[in-house]
């Protein structure tokens, strides 16, 4: 297990009964430094003459440790550990979202107008013509969080019913950073026909759809149909939310080592749906060699298993992650953790930049090769240059509906990936700020005022 | 067309500018009573010495009523008609529901707790144990309230969009009296194995499903079926919902004419959703003498053309509604406006019950007869005795999914009819009080704990 750094992902509360004596609660607050612990709050519950009840918050670094601190608590004389709480999972707890009415109904009069009889007349509005669905219903500011949980984070295979509290939470991101109505939709399938036959049964109600860790190659098919036979915006976060992101953050890194797109040599580990969809927007992009790489080592035109995505990227050469890096300017991992050693690192050429983007496990912990990168990004919140989605798909969907874009383009994406590098000003720009944080709250009204102008210019808004 | 009394369903806001002189105000509420609008809130926008700018609400009884009224204002000397709301196509404008977040992302480690890295032990937690997704997500208090937009309301087959209006309704009312989040899945095919495939492949976020707005005999199987083959309750409520509170509303309008449910007959004009759902629940109370008619007339033996659902109450009498409804104690209509006449009513045995709740126009104006009837109801809110499905999905949906049934029993629709019954005291009890109001707080909560009971009693409750 690569050693990681305490963080709120596993967070507890642990309950204390400690005697009013001098040195009490500095022998647990010293315990749980001593064995790596992080000290958030410290709350008094009650007090008595003897006793104080106190909850200590403490973040570590994996389930593991956690248990470890809590034993060490345990350990000390004299303190009683009353009770021992996962915030995560208390927070999770009933779920994360919740579906309000925008009216109230207090009266028979509300009722009449907002249900039966009155709701007949705007039924009949719809019915004879169809656009107005978009000003009396929900319809054109509500996603569908799709998933059919294949897929789940770096997870795998979790299946729909354990997808949904990630589901849920990219709902909470729609709404906090773009105002949008998100549904999760967890399909009991995993069959291709059935998501398309699902999602196009579905879709009456919803202004775009957003797909979520659907595995690879399937999920290239799924979006691909889904986009030829709808009428709204399809989007595989997965794929093109880390491509948008990254090739943002590569825009302001090459300005950080002053290297043009056109002639770096990229590695992109993972080939997976965010690798293909990173590849493909940096050829948009004007890069002219990337080299890809999965678990095998480098895509070869001589491996006859590769599938049509790919094949798309396959080369002559052939051969190891460690053999591809060499001389390379750009590592970009979309992979798993532990996968690039810090002598891989120490062969690429000069200024090298790397994008460390497995998740939650970086494929190189930063602190290995802090002194021989020139730009260091991960997607990780405790570590400079996070390139998070987060800071692409509220804004895609809220210039897309706003705009009531036929579909999704590529160019959609490269003016996404400009709007958000460009909130970089170059005066703040340096190799531990590529790119804006998760909570600036000009980025996602930036990238959709960019969508929409990108729609406009494509001919796909429809107001 | 049958006269109307004015309602809100048919609600305008009319904008006028009026000079500030003796009588100008008196002429417009004249004209717009004398035209038979319903004058409502009058509201003062703005003032100047010469003019005062007003907002007028006013309901009429249909829209052709509205425009009457409109032109009438408009004809008034020195009055300026600004603007013309239609109110409740302001009140749908944008939908009526929204998706919000139950708890804060305002920083990093909100997010790491909420989302990535966090949500994934929350994740495995349900992989590995699959009943923690009641626990962890928002499954435990979903419903979708399914439809393929086949039988809108009394409007018919108007697809999937133009059914949203009635579904985001449906939703306000699930969290209005029950507490329950539920969201709208309008479907965009109206093929039985469609619609059950469809259903099945969403199941995994939901606790319950409320199919809507499903033609018969369609709705039938497409209940039977997910029953069938899901785990979790499946209710039509355009069937059970309307069958509880008929048999709640029947209940204590036998009790006002003192006849048992065992001697009287009953005649039940409409035999799709609702007629066959309520002739099935009538039979379970102890109803023995039903007689069903469709448009043709009576539900026969000797009709070949029957389906499965009206062939379970085929009888061998032959002929019209006015040949069945002499003589019967109780007329139950789920059919269309206007169809039942004052003769038919007077042909009736002693003591008549006429439930005419076609809506929003009933089969017979209760002014006609209003001599003639023991105990009359409509599924109006402007007459008394209003049948209306609010007072049980509610609380239906709430005991379900509180005690986590498998599925939904007849003897939960029994207690639930008894249960709603039972909230109009004795002493309360008339021919024009036979059934609680909509917004009787004690309704939900009485339904949901005579559901769990029932459910405990079954055995399918699972906690």
């Amino acid at each position: 297990m690569v050693d990681l750094t305490p963080n709120s992902s596993f967070s507890l509360t642990i309950r204390l009964e400690i005697p009013n004596r001098v040195g009490m609660l500095a022998s647990v607050t010293q315990a749980i430094a001593s064995n790596g612990g992080n000290l958030g709050q410290i709350d008094l519950i009650e007090q008595t003459r003897a006793i104080s009840t106190r909850d200590l918050t403490v973040d570590a670094a994996s389930t593991e440790h956690a248990e470890m601190i809590v034993q060490a608590v345990k350990g000390l004389p004299d303190i009683k550990v009353l009770d021992v709480y996962d915030r995560t999972f208390n927070l999770h707890r009933g779920g994360k979202i919740s579906v309000t009415s925008r009216i109230e109904i207090k009266s028979v009069s509300d009722l009449a107008m907002a249900y039966t009889p009155g709701v007949g007349r705007v039924c009949k509005a719809i019915a004879q013509n169809p656009e107005e669905v978009y000003n009396f219903t929900i319809k054109g500011n509500t996603v569908a969080i799709v998933t059919d949980g294949s897929a789940v984070l770096g997870l795998g295979n979790l299946g729909a019913e354990a997808s949904l509290p990630v589901m849920e939470g990219k709902a909470m991101l729609f709404k906090e950073f773009a105002g949008i109505d998100a549904f999760p939709i967890c399909l009991a399938t995993q069959d291709t026909d059935e998501i398309v036959r699902t999602v196009k049964n579905l879709a009456p109600v919803f202004g775009g759809v957003n797909l979520e860790d659907i595995a690879a190659p399937r999920c290239f098919e799924i979006e691909e149909r889904l986009r030829r036979e709808l009428d709204i915006p399809v989007f595989h976060d997965d794929q093109h939310g880390t491509a948008i992101v990254t090739l943002a953050a590569l825009f302001n890194a090459l300005k950080v080592v002053n290297k043009p797109m056109e002639k770096i040599r990229i590695v992109i580990n993972g080939a997976g749906a965010a690798g293909v969809a990173i590849a493909r927007l940096l050829k948009k992009a004007g890069a002219e060699t990337i080299i890809m790489c999965d678990s095998k080592g480098i895509l070869s035109t001589s491996r006859p298993e590769l599938t049509d995505e790919k094949r798309e990227f396959a080369v002559k050469a052939q051969g190891t992650l460690a053999g591809a890096i060499q001389g390379a300017d750009v590592f970009i991992g979309v992979s798993a953790p532990g996968v690039l050693t810090p002598e891989m690192v120490r062969s690429m050429a000069k200024d090298p930049i790397v994008f460390a983007m497995a998740n939650p496990i970086p494929e190189i912990q930063p602190e290995l090769v802090i002194k021989d990168v020139a730009v260091m990004a991960t997607g990780r919140s405790d570590y400079p240059n996070q390139i998070n989605n987060v800071l692409a798909f509220p804004g895609v969907f809220r210039g897309a509906l706003d705009c009531r874009a036929a579909t999704i383009t590529t160019s959609m994406y490269l003016e996404a990936a400009s709007a958000i590098a460009s909130l970089v000003k170059p005066s703040d720009l340096n190799k531990e700020h590529i790119i804006p944080s998760v909570f600036d709250n000009r980025v996602s009204p930036a990238v959709a005022a960019a969508v929409q102008r990108a729609a406009r210019e494509d001919g796909i808004a429809r107001c």
